[in-house]
């Protein structure tokens, strides 16, 4: 009688066959391109979805964001091939990384650290087994070689113990910013700056509502001290150079202004320290 | 006897499977691969196409003549999914419009109205059954939580009567520029410039035919005249200098110049007015 | 009794429903909708890929470049439709192109120099059945109007017979820089410079190896002497001006700098010289 298989027991997911992409690759080369061929050669029923290719070129920690927020409109049992792979020819490993619902395939390197603290009972796995990459992997583009095919595999349906061991200790990001479950922190920063000129900060709204406990709060950056906070942009009535903190579509609280970029008004990039206050 | 049930009789289309999108949303950021998520979680068998997410941040405008444009080469029964948002959050209604052919989702602030004008018999429906959206809708992104699972469930082929009445008072654009049905008008201006740099103009080719009854016309801005209309680029044996007129693919006059940008050359933007002259 | 279809014989292959888009249309713009809406139309299943659609407008050598790259990694029976069209309206021909696994289609204008080059045994149709194409053809939008239900037809299983006869004449790029199967050549140039700065060169690293003889090769480009050859961009010890030599993934050598643009710290661009030397 064979014993319960608890390694694949927690995470059996029914595959959705729906694969994402996310990489710096940019979508001037062909590299994009290479991918999603590789995928559909080894998978002919994939459903790619690009979540975007315009990552600045190596930045791990906008990546992991935008991963980080797009991953949970998906169905369950999807993959999320993430590529931004400073490492790539080195011996950084490649991982899978296992939820309850959701599959992700990259380079170790911290792109999974919001993952990671989302669900603390995800299981990593170094991956391996050779069998599933291309016939010949080249030292550059181990995105087209080895992360793709592994994608595919997984998205038609191969168990992740297939491609190796499980391991207790990927890399993750030094900062926590991201961690929508660390100990509240007074001094956030700005981690993301959206096309519309939005301030992502690194405050989940989840945690300030248990930390503030309904009273007020305010952000101090730079100069300014922004105090207003609203429910949706059209409610603004504040003037162009008022900014007002808003609920952002990630979960994590925004700095925005009414009809213009925050981040123009303020001069403020990514990294840029916020303090949160009650008051 | 049940009585014959007008209201859906009209548009009673098989549906493509199709859901196109255009957004203003850009492509570094994650909004548009949250929004495909969604529909793909309502509607695994979705067919996702995009048109562009590069519409200049919160012009309607562009959004219309885009829309307009490219939707006429899809099959009947798609959905176009088209979010350009700048009242997100506030009571501007969400809506849809059901044409012979075609179904449109998106906010009510006159994206749809030159395909509006194109279809007069269109039915514009306020969507307000809740049922359809996401159990939690955010302040700032109805893309994802109102208009993406309610095109994936029209998609599917929900019928548009199940999510709200209809209405008799859509909003349009003010400016009739991109109604081809309008009324000619000697002054025209820029609509739109390309990648190339050609400048379509607010003439409609078929209403120009039908004014100038074979003669032939010219165009006068700023202190151009240009005369010459050709029947294709290659045909050129115009100089770098010599913009011309010649019928787009979209339908409306455009000036071209051969081998170069002539919004460069002309040194215009889009609104810049034009006047056609019959000659 | 019928005799052997030899035109038919040589490649037959089963589709495998894949499209490719590679343009200079850019992704502002409607062109692309447009197209990918004339192919659904006709073939509903067609599973389409962009490769990228921001080719340098009318850059033939650049797609042609991109396409060679990124083909390969399709599966068998893929049809790659490729439009850059500077002379579209003219009477370039429209052609498809056969090889044993793949399918092209697209304007005779060099766009697929690269590929004759490595499929000797390739055989070119000029398209002439306007019966595929849509019922207006415009003068200026031959992507969506011939060439995509071209595709389209193509990819559903259409053989290429039926659109036109063989021709002997395709255009080929003057240059043979592509040309993977060229007699080696000490001169060569860059071809192209990737997103992050890698400067890809006309040298195949297959045609180099056979040429060496396992020997040390060095590049010369403007005053830099280029020695050092790597395996991959993480064995790198170098400083941040110490370009290397690195087999690129398109299996063509490439200079690379360590965590740095290559292009940038050379001062070059596409079409710099690049002399060869075997030491």
């Amino acid at each position: 009688m064979k014993a319960p298989d608890v390694d694949r027991g927690v995470f059996k997911q029914v595959r959705s066959g729906i694969v994402t992409l996310l990489t710096d690759f940019g979508i001037d080369d062909y590299f994009v391109g290479a991918m999603k061929g590789v995928i559909l050669g080894r998978f002919a029923q994939a459903v790619l979805v690009d979540i975007t290719h315009n990552i600045p070129p190596q930045d791990i920690c906008a990546a992991a964001f935008t991963l980080f927020a797009a991953h949970r409109n998906f169905p369950p049992g999807t993959v999320h091939l993430a590529v931004v792979d400073p490492g790539v020819g080195s011996d950084r490993r490649p991982v899978i990384v296992e939820t309850e619902d959701h599959l992700f395939v990259g380079p170790d390197n911290g792109l999974f650290s919001p993952v990671l603290s989302l669900y603390p009972n995800a299981r990593v796995r170094h991956v391996t087994n050779s069998a599933y990459f291309l016939a010949n992997v080249s030292a550059t583009f181990h995105g087209r070689d080895i992360f793709a095919p592994v994608a595919a595999a997984v998205a038609q349906g191969a168990a992740p113990e297939l491609m190796g061991p499980t391991i207790q200790n990927p890399v993750l990001l030094k900062s926590n910013v991201f961690d929508p479950k660390a100990d509240f922190a007074l001094a956030g920063s700005i981690i993301h700056i959206d096309r519309f000129g939005n301030c992502v900060t690194s405050f989940a709204w989840e945690r300030v509502q248990e930390f503030s406990g309904g009273r007020s709060i305010r952000f101090r950056l730079k100069d300014f001290e922004i105090t207003k906070q609203l429910q949706c942009y059209e409610h603004a009535t504040l003037g162009p150079d008022q900014p007002f903190i808003i609920v952002g579509s990630s979960g994590f609280l925004e700095i925005s202004i009414w009809t213009g970029s925050a981040a123009r008004f303020l001069k403020v990039g990514v990294g840029e320290p916020v303090h949160l206050e009650v008051v």
